[in-house]
C-alpha cells in the first residue's frame, strides 16, 4: 500500500461523501460512483472525490472499495466491486450485517469473497445526501467489521488499518453478533420509545391532561420515536430476528418487574432498580470521567441568553460540561437545566453557578 | 379567606419547604412543623416560616394544610390535622393518591372529610431535605388536584385558588385517574429504563463491546435508571395496580410490533412508527413552539468553553435554545451537539453556528 490509499467509494450518500471526505484529509486517492450523476457531482464538490463513469471505472485499482449504498442494492454491488477491482479489500456500510453478508456469500464466487469484510460506521443515520456529509462523522466513531468465516485475515487487517487512518475506532466481530448488540442498543431502543409514544397518545385520548403530566423521563424515552419511519421500519425488518429476540427478552425481563411489584417482603425490586442505577452510573459521558460524575440542577429563566449564562460561567472557571438537559416547565417561562460534569469538579461548578446569580442544587 | 392566607406545612424537608417559599414569597402567613426538630430548624432558616413545637400547634387557626411527608405517615397526619383545624382545607403532597385516600377515608370521620383534597405537585423528586428547597419548584409545575367523593366543592375550589396564588397550575382529576396517568407518563418509563439498562448490562457480559456500541438514543433511554432505587422502589410499590396494568399494555404493544416484523408485506410497522413520530413531534419543548421545532446537529471539541461559545453565539442572535444534547465520541476529544430550536430560528441558528465556526447540519 503506497503513503495515499487509493479508495473507491460506491454509493455517494451522506455516508460514502462522509467517508471520501474523510479520506482525502489523509491524502487518499479517491475515486466515487454514484447511479445518480447529480448526487455525484454534489459529492465531489463536496468532498474532492474524484468523479468516475461507471462502477468499474471508480474501483479499477482500487486497493479499498467501500459500499455505501442502501441494504438493498449492497450485495450487487460488492459482486460487481469484488470482480471489476482484483486487488481490493471490498467492504460495506450497511446498519445489519447478517442479511446483507449471506446475500453476498450466496451470490459470488467462493474464489473472491475471502477480499470481503463487512462493515458498519456508527456515524448517524438521521441525516441524507452528501450536502450534510462531514468528516466530523467519522472521527472517533466506532466502526463495526465483520469478516465471514471466507474472509481473509490479511484483508480484515488491512481494512482495519485503513478504518483507522480515516479516524474511526475499528471494532471487529462476526455479522451475528454485530446484529445482536444493535438489536439491543440501538433497534429495540427504538421499538419501546415508538410504544410508550404509542400508549401514551392512547391513554390521552381518554385523560386529556395525560400528556400535560409527562416530565422529562418522560421526554427522554421518547426523543428516539420523533425518528423517520420509513427509514427505521427498513432498518428492524432487516433485523427481525435479532430484534424480535431483544423485544422478547425484554418483555420477560418487564414482566418479572411486574410480579415483584406485587411481593412487599422480597427485596427482588430494590436489587433490580440499585443494578440498573450502577450500570447507568458506570456508562459516563466520556471513558476519563466514568470514576465519577456529578449533577447539578439549575433552575433558568427561559429566555435567549440564560444558557449563554450559564455556560461562560462553567467555561471561565474550566469546568467541562460533560453533559447538560435542559427540562422545560410544562406551561413554558422557565425551566431547569441539569448539568453533569466530572465528580471533581462539582464545587467549582456550583460556585461558577452561583457566582452569576444561579440556585445550583447538587441530585447526584 | 384574608389578604394573607394562614398556611400549615406538615414535614418540611424538599417539598415542604419549596412550598413554604412559594407561600411566603406571596405574604402567606406560613407555620411549620416537623418531627425531625433540626430539619424543621433549617426549614424555617430557609423558608421563613415559623416553626411550631407540635402539629396542633401548626394547623390551629389555618386556612390551608398541606402534608409533605413521605407516604406511609400521611394518613395519620392528615387525621390529627382535620381535627386540630376546623376551618382548614388538608391537602398531601403525595406521588400516589388511591392508596392513600383509602387509608385517610377508612380512619376518619365522615364529618371530617369533606375538608379533605389529596394533591400531588409534579415538582421533582430527586432531591431530599430543606437545604434542596425552592420556590423555582413550584413555579408553573402542573400540581393535581385530587378530591373524593366526599370532597366539598368549595374546599377544592379554595385550595385550587391557594395552589394557584403559588405560581402552580392545578389540575383537578379523580384519585385513580392520576394513579393511571402518573403510571403511563412517569412508573412506566423508569421500569423501562431500569430494564433497558438491565438487559443491555446482560448482554455485555456475552459481548464485551456491546455499550461500546450505544449512542445517543441509548442514553436517552436509560438516563431514568439512575435514579434511587429505593425511592423508587417504594413509589413504584404504591402504585402496583395501575403499574400493572400499563406493564401489561406496553408488552402486549411490544408482542405487536415483534409480530409485525414478520410481515414483510403489510405496512403496519410503518403506520406505528409514523403514529408515534408525529406525537412525539406534537409534543415540543414548549407549548408557543409546538407548532415546530429544528434540530441542528453541530460538531464541538470536547473542553471547556467550547458549548459556551456555541450558547454565546445563539444568543447573540436572539435564539432560544429549546433543548440541547451532548453526544461525546466513545473514545472521547470531540463530540456533537444537538439543538433543538424554534422552526422560525433554525437559518439564524445555523448563521450564529458558522460565524463562530461550528459547522451546523440541520437533521429535523
Amino acid at each position: 500500500m503506497s503513503d495515499g490509499v487509493r479508495v473507491a467509494v460506491v454509493g455517494c450518500g451522506l455516508v460514502g461523501t462522509s467517508v471520501a471526505m474523510a479520506a482525502t484529509r489523509v491524502d487518499d486517492q479517491v475515486r466515487g460512483w454514484d447511479p445518480d450523476p447529480e448526487v455525484l457531482r454534489r459529492s465531489a464538490g463536496r468532498s474532492g472525490l474524484s468523479a468516475a463513469d461507471s462502477l468499474a471505472e471508480a474501483v479499477g485499482g482500487a486497493d479499498v472499495v467501500c459500499v455505501c449504498t442502501p441494504t438493498a442494492d449492497i450485495p450487487q454491488l460488492v459482486a460487481e466491486a469484488l470482480r471489476a477491482a482484483p486487488d481490493a479489500v471490498v467492504s460495506d456500510t450497511g446498519s445489519v450485517k447478517v442479511q446483507v453478508m449471506d446475500e453476498v456469500e450466496a451470490s459470488i464466487d467462493a474464489a473472491l469473497t475471502h477480499r470481503f469484510v463487512g462493515g458498519h460506521p456508527m456515524a448517524g443515520s438521521e441525516r441524507t445526501g452528501p450536502d450534510a456529509a462531514s468528516a466530523s462523522l467519522i472521527d472517533a466513531a466506532v466502526w463495526v467489521l465483520t469478516p465471514s468465516v471466507r474472509s481473509e485475515p490479511a484483508e480484515v487487517d488491512r481494512l482495519r488499518a485503513w478504518v483507522g487512518r480515516l479516524g474511526a475506532h475499528p471494532v471487529v466481530m462476526d455479522a451475528e453478533t454485530h446484529d445482536r448488540v444493535v438489536a439491543t442498543v440501538s433497534h429495540l431502543p427504538q421499538v419501546v420509545s415508538t410504544a410508550l409514544m404509542g400508549l401514551a397518545t392512547r391513554e390521552q385520548e381518554g385523560v386529556p391532561e395525560t400528556l400535560m403530566l409527562a416530565a422529562g423521563g418522560f421526554r427522554d424515552l421518547t426523543r428516539l420515536a420523533a425518528s423517520n419511519p420509513e427509514l427505521w421500519a427498513g432498518i428492524l425488518r432487516a433485523n427481525r430476528d435479532q430484534l424480535a429476540r431483544a423485544i422478547d427478552l425484554f418483555i420477560s425481563d418487564l414482566a418479572s418487574i411486574r410480579d415483584h411489584l406485587a411481593d412487599p417482603d422480597g427485596d427482588a425490586l430494590e436489587s433490580i432498580l440499585g443494578a440498573a442505577t450502577m450500570a447507568r452510573l458506570a456508562l459516563a459521558a466520556r471513558p476519563k470521567v466514568r470514576a465519577g460524575v456529578a449533577i447539578l440542577q439549575i433552575p433558568v429563566p427561559d429566555r435567549p441568553g440564560a444558557l449563554a449564562e450559564l455556560t461562560v460561567a462553567m467555561s471561565e472557571r474550566g469546568v467541562n460540561i460533560e453533559d447538560l438537559q435542559i427540562l422545560h416547565a410544562p406551561e413554558g417561562g422557565r425551566g431547569t437545566v441539569h448539568l453533569t460534569v466530572a465528580g471533581d469538579d462539582v464545587d467549582e461548578a456550583a460556585a461558577a453557578a452561583e457566582q452569576h446569580g444561579f440556585e445550583a442544587f447538587r441530585v447526584a
